[in-house]
């Protein structure tokens, strides 16, 4: 089963926003068996949206839609796909109690343009959207579906889970999608490559082999698509069985898993508990933990220590040796780790502290300079990165780097 | 000047990676005057390489590929462009030595992989990728050009800015593409439509208005394509100007600044300074205003004090306020504000403490429900707000309540 994705809006295609709708229905098809076949962005155009859907059904037999379904009138979504199915508008009563419900909470009074939102192509399924203004649509035409929903992500996402998914599942005899991932560390893309080579070559012809480089990892990903589920995978454990003898070393994890989960899985089962101390990195460190379900159990507590008063105050780093060493120092940031650590009462402390740019640097050290420190029960060091030029890559890379560095210290 | 973007592999279309690249390409070319007319993602395959660049290139004048350019088996894009362009391969002696230097600084040894990364079409001219393994490639064709880069976000970013852009501005000669961007708090998008409807029923016919609603604010984006940027910006502050009048009350901003931008500008202008106790958004809050270059300034500490325990330690709540009241609370919010404006001397405190689930919820107090906590040197203060069922919305909604908060009360 084959289905094709379109977002649509003018703040897609200059740039304004970032379309994560895309990646979410990617997912959510993906899981149920049904293959992205194309994904396409276009502007708020009666005639893009026109051809982009008549390619789409010519090729697929899924089409969903996102955006254009606002009250104001640079949303012509609706108004375009009740042409496309030859289909005149209804006033839907139902609709029009729950927006002015809805509105009526935000102490807001139904005007015209919500009335609107009430009209409906009679051809197609209403489907309520329990969390906004606008219903989301199903249209079925010669056996293949197009599903219209608001571009508003939290909206859109209930719309999927609660009516588009059930029906689809319903509607199509689903076979299943297959995806497996390996994680390796500490070896090259090209090295790996040539490694694994025999083995690549070896793989039965419906497992697709992908790699996916990211720092310090690279993923491999096996997929199969519209098979059976259960004996898929199978298949694929005993295919990563064979390479786990190959490079029984370098292989970390398994499936999406991102350093920081690893490293909560392992803390959890440890039962130790982690704190942390962040200059140059603002809080990243700290929330890529606290993202995650469960962090209560093992995060203490994170200190953004920003100036060098705080530093000294909240962490009691000394300020002689900011005076001597400077902030950025190897002194300053084991200082860092193992204070926040002390204050915290935890197993582990980790610390940043780096020039973030762009300004700031100097030639011994330039922006993108960090000292990460790290402290556990059983020795407190810390290790100097060059983290890249760029001031959100400089976070970025200096996060991964400092997380990465205590699941090694650990593991 | 028309262009469309295309980003290659399986890996999009299953949604394990997010497309960052698209929005990123979008900035670039509006910023020049080309018109991006859509975006496309589709798989490793030939096939639908050869057919979307066919259309492509039936509609643009600048077509721009990103991924596929790695040196594994799945990445196929550059043998697909050379024989779509009926070109032989040569080996680039230059291209060669660049991967050979930055493979030994990593300790790693020349390959037939890499060997292969420095084969490249005659037919195309090579962009050299300072920051990776991977050259670009630009090729012309009856006045058209495509380009191909690699999917590696810093890498494509580096060979835009200092490959691409150039060449296609000698290559073509652009116009302007102009957005403006107004932004309304405090009013619906329905009832502002309503308000500002003469107006923008009488604007001149390039400008195209967008309405961009987010929490608490909407944004108003007008646009004109392919115009003389300076007069065009002039006449749409013109039109801003008769907004103003319509709705003073209820403009915050301009262009696409975020909260978190509007206060870090307001508290550099008043010198004043800041620091942020964070229970649920885990960092979150400290991370938005750090992200953002000059944070120095300002911003003095962040404390993640995610278990009761730090919030007494570092923060000096009261334990017994935590057993009476719990964690969640009135009372330990202005004590976590208060507190972290205490401890580091700053002019004023963010504290949020609530329920980010998927557990820890009661009847009294569900999943969702936050805390917000404002400390200035007049009154501290907290108030409670319902921010959803979803872990990172709760995150994310708990953190722009406590920024609009501060901001609002200060201004």
């Amino acid at each position: 089963m084959k289905s094709t994705i379109i977002t649509i809006g003018d703040e897609i295609l200059i740039g304004q926003i970032l379309d994560t709708n895309s990646r979410y229905l990617s997912q959510q098809l993906n899981a149920a068996g049904i293959v992205v076949f194309e994904r396409t962005s276009i502007g708020d155009s009666a005639e893009s949206i026109t051809e982009t859907l008549d390619r789409a059904l010519s090729q697929s037999d899924i089409v969903i839609l996102t955006g254009g379904l606002g009250p104001t009138k640079d949303d012509i979504t609706k108004h375009t796909l009740a042409r496309y199915f030859h289909s005149d508008m209804r006033y839907d009563e139902r609709e029009a109690e729950h927006i002015c419900a809805m509105l009526a909470r935000r102490g807001i009074a139904f005007n015209e343009l919500n009335r609107s939102q009430a009209m409906v192509p009679e051809r197609c399924t209403v489907l309520h959207n329990a969390h906004g203004t606008a219903p989301g649509m199903w249209f079925e035409q010669e056996g293949k579906v197009v599903v219209s929903l608001p571009g508003v992500p939290f909206e859109m996402v209930h719309l999927m889970e609660d009516e588009v998914m059930p029906r689809l599942k319903k509607r199509f005899e689903l076979r299943q999608i297959v995806h497996r991932t390996l994680i390796t560390s500490g070896i090259a893309e090209s090295i790996l490559a040539e490694r694994i080579a025999e083995w690549e070559d070896a793989l039965p012809e419906e497992m697709h082999l992908a790699y996916l480089p990211a720092p310090n990892i690279v993923r491999l990903r096996l997929s199969a698509y519209e098979v059976d589920g259960a004996s898929e995978s199978r298949r694929i454990e005993h295919e990563f069985a064979k390479l786990y003898n190959i490079i029984p070393d370098h292989i970390v994890g398994y499936e999406d898993a991102t350093v920081e989960q690893l490293l909560h899985a392992l803390l959890i089962e440890r039962g130790e508990r982690l704190s942390v101390a962040e200059s140059c990195t603002g809080g990243r460190i700290a929330s890529l933990f606290t993202a995650q379900a469960g962090a209560s159990a093992y995060f203490m507590c994170g200190a953004v220590t920003y100036s060098n008063d705080s530093k000294c105050r909240v962490l009691g780093v000394s300020e002689d040796d900011i005076r001597a060493f400077g902030a950025v120092s190897e002194q300053v940031a084991c200082q860092m780790a193992e204070g926040v650590r002390r204050i915290s009462g935890a197993d582990y402390g980790i610390s940043t502290t780096g020039i973030a740019g762009p300004s700031g640097g100097s030639p011994e050290k330039p922006v993108g300079t960090v000292w990460i420190g790290i402290s556990t029960p059983q020795r407190t060091f810390a290790v100097r990165r060059d983290c890249g030029t760029d001031r959100s890559q400089i976070v970025s890379r200096a996060s991964a780097y400092a997380i990465s560095m205590l699941y090694n210290e650990i593991r």
